[in-house]
């Protein structure tokens, strides 16, 4: 794998909108703690336009990531939010020169589209908060893992955070994965999920109990997660809320642990990170150690480049 | 292709729960329709079961299915509701025998799982409505589609229905296709939606517009729609109003003509099948000429054994 260069103060950092729109006001206050930390911020040509819920067209949206990505000035990529339309966007990509760039590419939810194709193309890339993320108030670990992880430090470091056992023992592996309805979009395209032998990373938000479990049988019935070494889940964010009266509920986490429970490898849930109300930020495609019965996910080498 | 043998009166018709929970009064009105056009209806053993949004365990579902493909004394099998669950029972079933059991399967929504798995080993099945969706009225050409084709009929020849005509021209294949969500649900796994060279019917209810998006362009991103011989959209169901304020929305007729519009092959939308509130029963694996400057869909076999 390829790793990023970390950041120094004075660099740019370039902020796109490759999904759906947002505005400049919730843009301010992320901006103000990049520039807080020493960054420059710029925005992307396109990164305020909409049209129905995406952020411009297509090539719009694309010709700001080709275009960050190739721009030696700017020295990473920061998304403004999730959404949905990061897969239309492969005709218009390109993702060979991004891979190539040695640039911290930052954002989560939709974003783990591009995560799964850069990362595939060799890419260490980051699973971060957003600029919306961060327009409302966080606990301050959020933002102090998200600046280790841009100056090149250790982002799972900052705060002692427990998941919950499912199956315990000790995992080593590449991390990988992200947000759920994404990673089942990538099945079967050239982008897929591989999570052979990776520590997976699973979260979503506003999904219903039954898609929860449909999303996580798809995945099975697709041979995709049989093969991962550990499986680290996040939250299923407002899920247990968006029940169907009509079909009957089941809690998400007996869900998840009925699912990948039986998969006979370590298994942790309510890890923090996506969109859980505090999020760490996590280097996607770098070797991490999971102790799923200490709830914790360590790296073993470093996130950036030296 | 096997087709199924046609019913006559005297016939058992058994009902199963593959997938959701439903309780006998939303059974009854459609029983008495069966039996008055002279069947006789059973149910299976776990048919009113339930377990959250689960119609009892996949143990007992599956069996329930697998009891009523093996018994002689069962000439079709019609499903209650669907809901979710059929993608869950793939360890439990016994599908070459479905396959080769000469017998009628029907249903619709989630049970597209179950039709594309038996339309891959090679039997013809009823996309129809279920026990439910007659629980509440219906246009008379609904049930008169319905009987049409348990009988070994023509389905599509009851009501002189068209769809709105997007891309022109004359199609022939083989009808496949279903719920949307089930058919992106299909991708990677064994019992995969394959299009190539066939007549494409899709449909969803209950989705936001930014998912039937991003279920289109999982379609096209996996190279799965591009070989299509045509492409039917019926309705995708309460979509425009389920519409996410936060990130924005585009009419869902506007989405499918914009993913799918391209493609060069003919195209209609509004085809009256599946959630639509009255739905023509549509044979899955039979061969169809789609005229869509007409808006027509109409088989050129009969869709059941001589």
């Amino acid at each position: 794998m390829t790793k990023p260069r970390p950041l120094v103060r004075g660099d740019q950092i370039r902020v796109v909108s490759p999904a759906s729109p947002v505005s400049q006001e919730k843009l301010d206050r992320g901006i103000r703690i990049l520039e807080g930390a020493g960054y420059r911020v710029t925005l992307g040509a396109h990164a305020l336009s909409a049209e129905g819920y995406l952020a411009g067209s297509d090539e719009g949206r694309a010709s700001d990531l080709n275009e960050a990505f190739a721009d030696p000035e700017v020295a990473a990529i920061v998304c403004s939010r999730g959404g949905y339309g990061c897969a239309r966007l492969f005709p218009y990509l390109h993702l060979h020169q991004w891979a190539q760039s040695g640039k911290l590419f930052c954002g989560f939810s939709d974003l783990t589209t591009l995560h799964l194709a850069l990362n595939r193309l060799g890419l260490v890339t980051g699973h971060t908060p957003m600029l919306l993320t961060l327009s409302v108030d966080r606990e301050p670990w959020v933002v102090e893992s998200f600046l280790a992880l841009l100056a090149g430090g250790d982002p799972l470091r900052v705060e002692s955070q427990r998941a919950s056992p499912v199956v315990g023992g000790i995992a080593e592996g590449e991390i990988t994965g992200g947000c759920l309805c994404l990673l089942c979009d990538s099945i079967g395209t050239e982008h897929a999920l591989d999570a052979d032998g990776k520590i997976l990373l699973i979260e979503d938000v506003d999904e219903a109990p039954h898609r929860v479990d449909a999303m996580l049988t798809h995945l099975l019935n697709a041979g995709i997660v049989q093969g991962a070494a550990g499986i680290v889940v996040g939250e299923m964010t407002r899920t247990d809320e968006r029940s169907d009266p009509s079909i009957g509920a089941i809690p998400w986490r007996e869900i998840v642990t009925e699912r990948l429970g039986g998969l006979g490898v370590p298994l942790v849930l309510d890890f923090p990170f996506g969109h859980a109300a505090n999020q760490l930020s996590v280097p996607l495609g770098v070797k991490a150690r999971l102790d799923a019965d200490a709830g914790s996910l360590s790296l073993i080498e470093t996130p950036c480049a030296p």
